[in-house]
């Protein structure tokens, strides 16, 4: 049987999708909410319907075969998952495409791809499963280059060495998530990361990009199961030293964790695995108000139970995914461990939320709908684009002192916002996907009816608006869908400018041509 | 009644030191086990008897009142508390002492400092309690400046916000660690980071080395309670953003956390806190051998439990603490919560630390005798010095895979290095003090007879071979003591290169006349 391919339009493999089921719900839900009325959708664009540049870098013939400029593979690496990049698509714009689709097999490859891109003025956009929804892949580099080559790394994906004592594993960076699962498994192991694109990304992409796992507390970061990386860069390769812990000066690992491929290529890691849990505790609770389930959820994220689930989902968000009728706020509680049972844990869990105000439901049919809905989103874009239905999401954190005031002020922005751009009320929402002890992470969710073929504008105002707000009221521009090049101007004014000038330098050292994924992280240089 | 001054030649304040119980024990242990014999001790050093160099620096009449040329406080600032620094202090070698004391009163006062030195061609070195054990406080810097000036930030000690929400707190970087707990307590509120120096070291200095507090899992690292940092730079003042989690880019926190006083001075943080504890378990358990004890104890690492204390102490060194008499390896669980009962987590570790072979001791007195050794143990080398007595720590981190040979080469390379450096055998004694799932953070202390008026030399003799058989081992040359000016050739062998070549970037555009700190993790520049 063939391997059935990558969409260069979508979400996931060829022939997969939404069921006829999910999208009649779904659009069922848009009629009833912001006036959607049906329109003739258009189709998705194949490979013949779209003009490619004719490439403008020739690989040196030892590099010859790792590399393409075929144009299934052009056009499979010149876009991320993003809401404006599926609207270029559906538009056919693929005038960033990359010249030449690299795929190293080793990290000798690697290495010699960053060479020639050295000696060829090309720039060279890392390349994991390509789900970045920040514009972070697209090789759209300005006009100080000679070509742009996407370097795709997901030929280095084996687990090279597994130490079980340690419970800790040496993985290659282009490994996807269920790749590297099916490996552990054997070791009853897991590395326990779960981000939503978990099937479509890769290793060496969460720790890029600073991943959130789908667990809401503790060890949920990719940042925390680093133990060691080994990264090449233009300048040479580095590998940090694979230890537990150490107080040796500022972390390596931290400098280069969230780097999103602007100083080097990670090819390796060792990371920090679990034992496979096996006990288990669950439940879903109602709220009626999100505020008064937002005190609940601090109160058990201040407790020290850490619970593997904490996700607080406001009414209009259940709604939205089929969760329920939009009557009540869901918090979906879960405690998993492999060691022991969780029930003393989930018991005092459960009392904070009771004692705040959550009422226990029946059973946990809603947090399975939720779970469900989740795996699924990000399907929705590609019949939401075509629709002409502007929809896309943003995240942050906050403290705890700060939320109710910022979550009011960016659904109000936001809100206002569509309203301006589109002449008619939307919908905004809210849940949250990970908190800690001293704030959560609120992630948003925006739906608006705009028109076929005019979705970009609209979109565009929404997105400042709503980064605006959140710069404004002291949040973060990414909690863990990272800078790329769309979140670039609220970043730069996040970040201490002097902090913006040592990553440069370092940058420089690193890079000194400066040709890993230019106008990320580091803006260009002036001349 | 006057405020008694801290000691130049020792620990904590004018007056205080071992007891005579204290002390008698400590000899007899000497005698009985490295042939220690009683020799007229070298009396501490006074004011009076030591020769300072001339200042070489004059401040402007804007800084003069917070300037100081006095000779207690330049002695004051010369060192921090290692051993050979104590070696040096005895033999009444002062020649670093810094030119001038100074002691800012705010941020402003810092940032004027920093200009003046500039001007001046002065090296800045930030002190704050001066606790340092790697050499990381000495004005050693190279013949490059044209005088040195130890900044004392002591007179940074206010808690200038709670925001009690988000259980967190904007603290001043000067403050010592009781005036915090002390400004904290009355919203029942703690930082819970208690370092051995706790009693005479602050927050700034915490951070700038990467603390290790004395909870031996999961929250206990100064650098997991940073929300975020002021500092002032001679470029200019960075503030990072207050935050629970954000993945927007490299965090720029943690290339300040561990900067040793090299890249800025930390004028301001915000740190998380927790709730005062008021629910506890404990208890002793006793194994014949330590890496039996190392078993059990990865068993509890593993299982997701988080004992506050997880410390496994080696026979040796239970019996040099007068702990027991050396007849087995105590290890000390404990758990503490604000929130419930820890009864049902302290069951659970005490079944998986009795099936690794733990016996339980009848009462927590080992417990008890262990905490109030470790507490005394800096006055300890007020008296092993000036008798002739070299001891010191080191301490490190390592995986699980590679403990047992680790533990057995670093124990064996140090008995060696002291046999060849005295001629005579020693003692090498080792414990956790942190526990990682993936790995221990051991401790090593040794004890060994030397000559009075001849310790450097051995000493040096034997920190060299017992660094080396760390860094040949995989382990890292500090794991929460910091690099300093003592760890640096093991420090600049574990780091990247290329990092190194990245901070060193880093710190030119942040402190470009390179007076901060000079010699402490960027190697002096050539030229």
């Amino acid at each position: 049987m063939a391997e059935r391919r990558w969409k260069f339009w979508g979400w996931g493999l060829e022939g997969s999708g939404l069921a006829p089921a999910e999208e009649r719900r779904l659009f069922e839900f848009y009629r009833e909410r912001i006036g959607f009325r049906d329109v003739e959708r258009r189709p998705p664009p194949q490979v013949a319907d779209i003009a490619l540049r004719a490439p403008r870098l020739q690989p040196p013939a030892s590099l010859a075969a790792l590399c393409s400029a075929e144009p299934h593979q052009r056009l499979a690496h010149t876009y991320g998952k993003s809401f404006p990049e599926a609207v270029r698509i559906f538009a056919h714009d693929f005038s960033n495409a990359p010249d030449v689709v690299a795929q190293p097999g080793s990290e000798q490859d690697v290495g010699g791809l960053l060479e020639w891109a050295t000696d060829a003025g090309a720039a060279v956009i890392p390349f994991g499963g390509g789900s970045s929804v920040v514009g972070g892949v697209e090789p759209e580099v300005g006009e100080d280059f000679r070509g742009t080559i996407s370097l795709d790394l997901r030929g280095l994906d084996r687990v090279l060495e597994v130490d079980r004592a340690s419970r800790a594993a040496r993985i290659q960076g282009g490994i996807l998530g269920p790749d590297l699962e099916a490996a552990l498994r054997p070791q009853d192991l897991t590395l326990r990361h779960f981000p939503q694109s978990f099937e479509f990304s890769t290793l060496g992409g969460w720790i890029a990009t600073r991943s959130g796992g789908h667990f809401a507390t503790l060890y949920t970061h990719i940042d925390d199961f680093v133990e060691s990386l080994r990264v090449v860069t233009p300048a040479g390769t580095l590998e940090t030293r694979r230890l537990p812990g150490s107080g040796a000066g500022p972390s390596p690992d931290r400098l280069l964790i969230g780097s999103e491929g602007a100083l080097g290529v990670i090819t390796e890691a060792w990371l920090r695995l679990q034992d496979r849990p096996t006990f288990r505790a669950g439940a879903a609770l109602a709220f009626d108000d999100f505020i008064a389930g937002a005190k609940a959820v601090r109160a058990v994220a201040q407790a020290g139970l850490y619970p593997s689930n904490l996700r607080l989902v406001d009414a209009e968000e259940c709604r939205a995914n089929g969760v329920n009728d939009g009557s009540y706020a869901l918090l979906v509680l879960a405690f998993e461990s492999a060691d022991h049972p969780m029930d003393v844990w989930q018991a005092r869990a459960l009392e904070l939320v009771q004692d705040h105000g959550g009422r226990l439901l029946p059973d946990a049919s809603a947090a399975e709908a939720w779970r469900t809905a989740f795996i699924r989103m990000p399907y929705n874009r590609e019949v939401q684009v075509p629709a002409g239905i502007i929809a896309d999401t943003f995240e942050t954190a906050i403290t705890w002192d700060r939320l109710e005031a910022f979550h009011g002020a960016v659904m109000a922005a936001t809100e206002q916002a569509i309203r301006k751009a589109t002449g008619r009320p939307g919908l905004v929402t809210c849940r949250f996907t990970h908190v800690y002890p001293d704030g959560p992470a609120p992630y948003f969710s925006f739906h608006a009816l705009g028109r076929q073929g005019a979705l970009m504008e609209p979109w565009r105002h929404i997105k400042h608006a709503a980064s605006e707000a959140i710069i404004a009221g002291g949040g973060t521009i990414t909690h863990h869908h990272a800078v790329g090049r769309d979140h670039m101007p609220w970043y730069e004014r996040q970040r201490p400018a002097l902090f913006g000038a040592a990553l440069a330098a370092a940058k420089a050292v690193l890079d000194p041509a400066g040709i890993l994924n230019p106008g990320v992280l580091i803006p260009a240089r002036a001349g």
